[in-house]
């Protein structure tokens, strides 16, 4: 195990590697993928897998620590390559020495981004937060108060394409690998979209597929409902109906005014959003047919 | 108070009564109502209120005990009339020697029928079974078990006004002061429903307005939830719409089959279809704009 | 209605009291309460009702509009503390125009005081947070952030009592109405703690009686309990066994570590000493036998 | 596939098996099973796994179909025993052809008892219930109505060592796998739990490691808890301190009554017992340092 630079006494965090896998189910998957990291002296920390049987379908995420390999991680990185074509995989490697640079987008609204930059400074999301992106000024003084830079890019009807197309060589800029839409108001177009498949969370405050669209709080209220919701999903082009990656709920009642639906759902909102963005971060989530598998 | 016949040393049960008033919000309801019971000396053990501000509507249930009243019963209950007049309430008032006759519908499904029965029988819930009605004869069987009546009427497509006519007979002869649909698979026409306004609760196995229709289980699994629900409703004209009473949620995830999610449903649907059920009995739920007040 | 100085075609916030009071419970108080307040012109817009029949204490709590009443302040709050004495009530009168001043306690962690601080800017907590108090210097930075003075008071075995001496000086200088241990590390003293009865609130990082003392989240990991919680309650001299005014739970597996447990239980800290505070501040909390009663 | 000998166009059930591991943490584990079982024909069709970092302890769970196995299933069963010595493993190995055999345990509550019996009727348990026995006579008509066995052991302080050799006799003869205490009020000797490790389930009616022993309702409504829970656990001679398997709770308030906890409390015993009882049968549950480890 390689020294510790600060403390040399204490050993340095070893070299880890997630490794997320799907495609269609047949036999020896498991083995096949096991036989490989162990042969090239890979120790396997964690195995999580899901056979979808109705749609025939298998999803791996294995954890496996690399400081100790007895190949080097080029020859490693093409024998997987190597399984997943014998397979015909999808796969996604990720190693735990670079980690995701991330997109804060936010209008006026602060719970959402106040909560992840505390828990990002807690240590919760082991990540880096690159930028905080706005289409309002309002929240300037935030960014500068956690350090992190601040991109204002106003829309009007007239400049949005504009405005866009500066906000996405930004994001190629500070190669950004995630964008996490924490109560950002303004609805991306679908070519935005499209560049950043399953790379964009959206928090909707609502139980989805409850109360789509505008004014969520005030559905709620008007239905009558007796629980309200909250939802991490990836944008996609079709509004509020990409892949759920997490929900909750939390109890209301008649007593509650709109302005108490809005105050309990900041709660459920922040919750839902951070730990959707935790395990997409810790490479937990693999997306299939417009729903998640989350190896939490 | 009263001799207790079986064991005179030990008081009968008092003889309560509960009031539940809704109207356009006044000055002095409060008062108005409290300084009436009181003068005829019956005793508020609870009082549970509330005002819609938006609405400007107010709504109170009040407990009161009138075992020891200085009148009689028919003039306390004029004298709430008069104050019901006065602040143009609407108002139901009932009392607890005279317990609701409820009937059960089923069809084939017998989870929701037996919790309900192993409930009342259990002390839970303080009403008479009067009646399980099916259009079915698979449950037959459990209602023998548990020695409430019978009543199968087949639908057919010719044949349902006609049944659903004679069941309306039946509910009128057997004086029925609800109808729990515990997963009666038949849609009931308007008219039946109309003749039961806000006396008929449903069961729909969804967290409502999600997945309202046919299956909902499936609808769920498709779209990806991260949690199921199931919504107990007073049944109206509209399809899963009336007046929410209760909801409850669970957590599934892509383990989940469909088996897995009807399995999980059940409890759920138990618990939500007993809990709203029990509100009822014991006068707790108040509707108004297709909303539900629920003083638990 | 008092005319708006900001927006005179606005109408100004009315002036609301509350009002709780317990006592042995007899006929006539409801009556007695709510005709006093008519008889004066207040206006009740809520009032929530508990009794303990086994215990035979009644509780309630009335909020009324008094700013069109027909008498004057004084005049009201003598008849109300008439009709207390009739009926040997213990009551508490607070008006809307005077916030409760709160003092925060804090050590080393950080997240509940921000939780705290940022739910106060957002509007939900409506009091003043006077001050921050620390047995350490490390959270200065914050307070400043937020603008709110910061009195460090260290301490050793040696200088405890003269400095908590020092500091109820300057609780009673600042006429503090409330104290929040927001994961506060230092035990207060007997004496500290008799001199605010009811008006400290602490939270305890688990789901009590289980798990009292140190290291909740140790113990919880050592005993491999499936859900881990959190327990806000006044602090009284018998260490975490005050009256609990709020718990709330998480579900936790053989997966989480210590650090997750942490890691969860701070969620769960947040909202459960936040909903605690907010319903001291609101006045919704009555406490009797190391017990309380909260009007939610 | 072997033929369905009911109906020929359709598939039988295939033959399962599911490996049960847990040992000291080493290299090559997972790879190692993985190859023996893909090295005889099995096909993997579920695999979970996970590592206790801090006690260096491995558990793995694999579910495999053996239905084409290209040897047989004594050379597969021989295969998995060397590799399992090679590791220094413990493990079992279940095969679905070979249904458990339950014997439940009751006294006078009959609400975990039906509830199990209807799960198991309606196909949510996948197992025999061989045998209802019971201190009491109460519930006999219970286990005549679902026809099985019931067996009744009066218990006196100077009957009892010979009472439960006799039922042990019977669990023998009757080849009981799991014992169930449905809410038996018994307290079983050391010598009865010792003969049976990590075999019998109880349902203990509070949030473990509060209120162990007797009356926790009472105990919770005392200590004026904010949510009263119930908590499956393996019986060891420590009473109610053997590995929880599952807990859960539910909300409570200073308005229940004893009576509405029981009552709230038995819908959490029903449903906490439930759970771990099907994970027990689906061979889901490893337990270590008196915890478990659920693979659900």
């Amino acid at each position: 195990m390689a020294e510790n630079p600060i403390n040399p006494t204490c050993p340095a965090d070893p070299l880890l590697a997630t490794l997320l896998v799907s495609c269609t189910d047949k036999r020896g998957i498991v083995a096949g993928l096991a036989q490989t990291l162990s042969g090239h002296g890979a120790n396997i920390l964690d195995s999580d897998q899901h056979t979808d049987r109705l749609e025939s379908q298998f999803f791996q995420r294995i954890r496996f620590d690399v400081s100790d390999i007895n190949t080097d991680r080029l020859t490693l990185e093409r024998a997987i390559r190597e399984v997943a074509q014998r397979f015909e995989m999808s796969y996604r490697l990720e190693f735990n020495d670079r980690k995701k640079r991330v997109a804060l987008f936010v209008s006026k609204y602060d719970h959402c981004l106040h909560d992840l930059l505390l828990r990002h400074r807690a240590g919760e999301l082991d990540c880096e937060v690159a930028l905080i992106v706005s289409n309002h000024g309002d929240l300037r003084a935030v960014a500068e108060q956690y350090q992190v830079p601040f991109a204002e890019f106003q829309m009007t009807p007239g400049t949005r394409q504009q405005q866009e197309q500066a906000e996405l060589r930004l994001l190629r800029e500070q190669r950004i690998d995630l964008v996490v839409l924490a109560r950002y108001m303004q609805i991306l177009s679908d070519a935005f979209i499209g560049e950043w498949p399953h790379r964009i969370i959206n928090i909707h405050h609502s139980f989805l597929p409850a109360f789509v669209g505008g004014k969520p709080y005030h559905q709620a209220k008007e239905r009558g409902v007796k629980l309200i919701g909250a939802t991490a999903h990836y944008a996609t082009a079709a509004l509020d109906e990409g892949p759920i990656i997490e929900q909750d709920v939390v109890r209301c009642s008649h007593k509650d005014s709109i302005e108490d639906l809005v105050r309990k759902g900041r709660d459920l909102e922040k919750v839902v959003l951070a730990r959707a963005v935790r395990w997409h971060i810790e490479d937990r989530v693999l997306t299939y047919r417009n729903k998640t598998v989350v190896f939490d």
